[in-house]
């Protein structure tokens, strides 16, 4: 059967460069904070080995800023998450859990610090505009919050820094991770990260107006010919290969950030106020997400993990990974059931398959896996 | 060019009726609360006039309910909305506003009251689940949030009654419109109101187990064959021509209720604890949503509303209906530009076309039109 087409309304939004993703050929969306995400141009395949190779060219438009700007800004992005920021300074990008009061997730940002007064969270899937403003107006903070026109612009893979700099000049060169500088394009400002949910390396540019986002994306593909640029997204293959997790899917709001992995980005020890930070402290995690390996290519017939005939886990994301020839999952297991285990099945159609379980991000070599 | 295809993921759920719904050739789909939501069959054209001559069985799991639970729910809700819920009863169902202290809308769910400590909030396509959560933490209420895994099933068109007493019993048949009775399925009792997003009459089974879910999919197509059963989903014709607003689309948050004509449900003159009624009082309107009609087929070359060469509204939803060989449009129109207005010009491939401004719903009599 056809997979269903994707129907698009106001409510569904398009972006500034959806003319552009269109004209490049783009096979399938997702949606992503209401918004049109690409999902696969050529073939997830070959969208993959050109990103590790060249570079993309990615519409994260998606990626939605939730600003938040007043004397109370740094207070309220503190209270939001357990990771401390009190060392936060300009020019610092964050990856922080947002967690609420039982320690649970609403989102997992990337916080840009502007100025003490003025912070953007990059946001995934979820209306965070909704719960800053609801604790701001609950607490009565001195803010103002709103999701302004930004949309954030991929240039991700080897080849990205060589791109960028073409264009933004050589300062590109002097950002360093997780950093950013407001570089101008035809003479305005825009921030320009070294950042990306991709382990190839690269920058976002976050566009701030549309007309000149599509004549940075046209400017994009005319100087970057010599290096092979292409249309891109966020690749399945790749970021589960870097052990990049997605929220909604691998992490939702009755995980903590303990139990998938995030454990270095909780201050437990920090004196900060903030609102998970107690609950944190006490809570035990019961569950666990790993990394699961199946040296063939299996059709699963469900999502779930097995130790023999018993559920102890279920698969958030699941890929084919041609590098390794290999059937990638990441899998949120029963803590105690999964602890020092190192086997578990998995149901295919030919019944239960012994997979391997494995620590995030997957250790290719320790698995005796080559790439 | 195709349109391309949805990708879908954990992060984008299905429903427990998906499977159903695929068995059913469903040909396309939008996402809503982060789920799948049919948004064709047939064709547009033949699912809407199968839904004002029949019966269709709606998958619209995506209104996901927010349970607010506790000492403080009520008084929870009535802040959210600037609706006088003080004579609210169990077994009523009430469709309201949420709005900031602003008076910008936040959601325009369903209200459904099951006693003064227990409310669910069914809900259109923004997380308010989070914005509940942050006032309520923010504002120290004694609640309980969550989103419980409830998938409503509509049954909707002029043979929706007959089919769902059939299942349900002649109870059915006493519930009246915007209530509810909790009626047994298989022995689970089960939320059965008569609401749904058409105006063709009908009901929505508040499904609470996925297994007894398939399970009444299947009964209401075996026991509806004469009734000429068949699936559906919301449908854009039916629903303008109906008059009714979507979230995302036609409102949004910088508009508040009197801009897109929901007087009816603000209670400017109620003592009530809201949040934005007195921003409500206030506010001039400074927006209208209206209706346009074009009385022949148009390719529009853009989405907005033109007083000869100015700009002066955007078109929100847009739709050829078939009854009335007439193209449809919403348009959030600048209030003042609007006034008293009875022709605007809408931009097409052959350059700027007259077009009829009108109130809504559609008075189509008025208009001269005969379905």
């Amino acid at each position: 059967m056809m997979t269903p087409q994707i129907t698009t309304s106001k409510r569904l939004r398009s972006t500034p460069f959806t003319s552009r993703v269109e004209a490049c050929g783009v096979k399938g969306y997702t949606v992503y904070n209401h918004m049109l995400l690409p999902t696969v141009f050529r073939s997830l395949e070959e969208d993959y080995w050109h990103l590790c190779e060249y570079v993309q060219i990615w519409d994260v438009s998606c990626e939605r800023q939730v600003e938040i700007i007043g004397p109370d800004a740094q207070k309220l992005v503190q209270k939001m998450t357990p990771r401390d920021l009190s060392k936060a300074k300009t020019g610092m990008c964050f990856y922080i859990p947002l967690c609420d009061e039982t320690g649970g997730m609403i989102n997992d940002p990337i916080a840009i610090k502007h100025n003490d007064n003025h912070w953007w969270l990059s946001i995934a899937d979820t209306d965070v505009m909704l719960w800053a403003k609801g604790l701001a107006t609950g607490m009565d903070f001195d803010v103002q919050i709103c999701e302004p026109d930004i949309w954030p612009l991929g240039i991700q893979g080897p080849k990205a820094e060589e791109l960028t700099a073409r264009v933004f000049g050589k300062e590109v060169n002097d950002i360093r991770f997780f950093r950013y500088k407001m570089l101008a394009y035809k003479g305005t400002e825009m921030l320009v990260a070294r950042s990306g949910w991709s382990k190839q390396g690269g920058f976002e540019i976050y566009v701030n107006d549309p007309d000149l986002g599509r004549d940075l994306w046209d400017e994009l593909f005319r100087v970057g010919k010599d290096l092979n640029v292409g249309p891109g997204c966020p690749n399945q293959i790749e970021r589960m290969e870097s052990g990049l997790l997605s929220f909604g899917s691998d992490m939702s709001f009755d995980t903590t950030p303990f139990e998938v992995g995030l454990d270095q980005y909780v201050s437990l020890d920090a004196r900060i106020d903030s609102l998970s930070i107690t609950a944190l402290r006490k809570r035990n995690p019961k569950k666990k997400l790993v990394g699961i390996v199946v040296n063939e290519q299996v059709d699963f017939s469900d999502n779930l993990i097995y130790q023999d005939d018993f559920v102890i886990g279920e698969i958030t994301s699941m890929v084919w990974s041609p590098r390794y020839q290999s059937q990638l999952a990441f899998a949120l297991c029963d803590l105690s059931a999964i602890s020092s285990r190192t086997h578990v099945h998995v149901r295919s159609n030919d019944g239960l398959k012994q997979a391997r379980v494995t620590k995030l991000p997957f250790d290719f070599e320790a698995l005796g896996l080559k790439g």
